[in-house]
């Protein structure tokens, strides 16, 4: 008998059709096709989804578990998500819930390639929370972002990243905006004697994200962000297997309104996928994640795991300086705040407000 | 004043808030800061989107038109959809329903490089329909899935598809199981007279589907399958620019239950994005399209471009054989039928019942 992991599924229908649409995703996500059709015992008895349980969670709301063979996934992130959710994305009455993680895919996958410790360490942090900041708004020409970006690091913050809109645009190319914002961060660090580190934004295909890389590691650079659902999981693992010495910040966009639960998606697959940090929307910003999913993104990203290092939660989104110490009585020291547009508002005084930031959460828990 | 492009979304909101929920997608879909920190003029006035306008639809659900800079997208079809949908994703109460193609979209991605017309030629079809079918189910040994590729070519059908579960699995490693594959189709063909083409599904990242790529054609295959949304669409723009003698099936994998609409997704931005077919979940099927989505898919599709060239849709999804007249009543000529699992039911009679197929689908306009 092959091996198998669990899929929880949330489910939406009447209760007289619970057990056939629970039938109905364990061979969507498996085999895709009349049962009846297939000759194969093999594939009959090891790899057909199986229904594992049923549950009702309220009237017409069902928690449906499928157990899928992890020979189905074999070693591509791509295909875990095809196998996971993939065909029955298209069922808007299907969430994904929950993922068991196979030893296999641990073994498959490797996890973030330096985690909490990794991204502590490159900026010489200790156990302490980490800061971070982002390059707004695209549409500046490369100059005026290398001089934002060296205001930002005079606060003496440890990353500052790309917005996650800064791509390949005419107004400021890849190849000319990370020279120039990497040499301004370098600088201001000479000066604030804080190795704070550049993340640049990877974009396009695998094939131009690799021109990319090549440049950011002549620059020094040695933390990247990208966006695992926009440029597709694989490509994730794909930095993780084959850039190992680059840390990744996993960026939200295109993650959805919840079909996958963030908690899920950020904290178990991202992670196990490569992503050192995960950016996601905090409560109480602009998007509407509760105080519930980000107490167990958080948990399930930095869950001891003798075989996966922790990956850093990054709640962002609309967050404030008032609101750091509330932030860390709420996600301890294992966090890295995100304070993105509200920082560059001090416009002029954007070095002091960067530092009054960063020493807030350095001095937290001192 | 640089171009604009309109997106259109639907947001359900109480009335009290869609003006500041409006504003909010502009932002968060242009710049994603507070206004009040730009300092840049030529942001403010041409990048920063703006709210085109605001109807209300039924009581608390709008559609609300924005309008976004074409330079924020640049030529990256994963640019594009991270600016047209990306953070706003996070919000379930909005989904994207259509997005004007501006002329530079056209320049840059280019549509189809082969369309309804390309995929006719290669299999010698003049005007008339098209036949698909898929191999399946995954979890067969290499031998067993190219005999049954080699029972399904010998019924005369146009394309043979490998089923999207067809990943890079040890039980049918993809340079295995593809190889052996072309030769039984080669084989079969070369009975029937018939130019089938075997249609492989790519999978992993992009530096491992261009080693596929090289393999396939190798095998002189021609054409190939990928999913947009699970390998990135840049990924799908990158075969379309980089490989442009291969004809791409788009699969609909991860598209999702409704954030972006099927007619735009498919029928615009994946044909804008180099796809040549689009196989899409059929109403009546497995799935809950409406038939007033599908046709308008179609239409969308084959909508008369002389920028772009038509891409054939593919309604797909738990067809069967009685259908085809009804299907073909409705979608026309213009169409790629899709009858997966269901041909598969006829076991040992699967050439013969693939060829039932086949002459009923070339023989109803004739």
């Amino acid at each position: 008998m092959s091996a198998r992991f669990h899929t929880t599924y949330h489910v939406t229908c009447p209760a007289s059709e619970i057990e056939a649409r629970a039938r109905g995703i364990a061979v969507e996500q498996s085999v895709e096709m009349p049962l009846a059709a297939i000759e194969d015992e093999r594939v009959m008895a090891e790899i057909v989804g199986q229904v594992a349980g049923i549950r009702e969670l309220t009237p017409g709301a069902f928690e449906v578990r499928v157990a899928l063979a992890v020979e189905t996934v074999g070693e591509d992130a791509g295909q875990m998500l095809n196998m996971i959710l993939g065909n029955s994305s298209m069922h808007a009455c299907v969430s994904l819930v929950d993922v068991e993680i196979a030893p296999e895919f641990e073994a498959a996958f490797g996890g973030p390639r330096h985690g909490i410790e990794g991204l502590r360490a490159r900026v010489g942090a200790g156990a302490r929370p980490l800061t971070c900041t982002a390059i707004k708004p695209q549409g500046m020409p490369v100059d005026r972002l290398a001089k934002l970006a060296h205001k930002l690091a005079l606060g003496g913050l440890d990353y500052i990243k790309d917005d996650h809109s800064h791509a390949d645009q005419a107004f400021s190319p890849f190849m000319q905006r990370v020279p120039a914002i990497a040499a301004a961060v370098r600088q201001a660090a000479a000066v604030t004697g804080h190795p704070t580190r550049y993340v640049p934004m990877l974009c396009g295909d695998w094939g131009r994200m690799q021109a990319q890389l090549r440049l950011a590691r002549e620059e020094g650079i040695d933390t990247v962000m990208m966006a695992p659902m926009l440029s597709g999981v694989a490509t994730l693992q794909a930095i993780a297997r084959e850039w190992p010495d680059m840390a990744i910040l996993a960026h939200p966009s295109m993650t959805g309104g919840g079909q996958i639960a963030p908690e899920l998606l950020f904290g178990k697959l991202f992670r196990l996928w490569g992503a050192d940090a995960l950016i996601f929307a905090n409560y109480g910003g602009r998007f509407g994640f509760s105080q519930e999913t980000c107490r167990r993104l958080s948990e399930l990203a930095l869950a001891p795991n003798p075989r996966q290092r922790a990956a850093v939660p990054t709640p962002a989104g609309g967050m404030e300086l008032a609101r750091v110490p509330e932030l860390l009585d709420f996600f301890g020291r294992d966090v890295m705040l995100l304070i993105g547009g509200s920082l560059l508002l001090a416009r002029e005084r954007i070095p002091e407000e960067g530092a009054v930031f960063h020493r807030a959460v350095v001095e937290y828990f001192a």
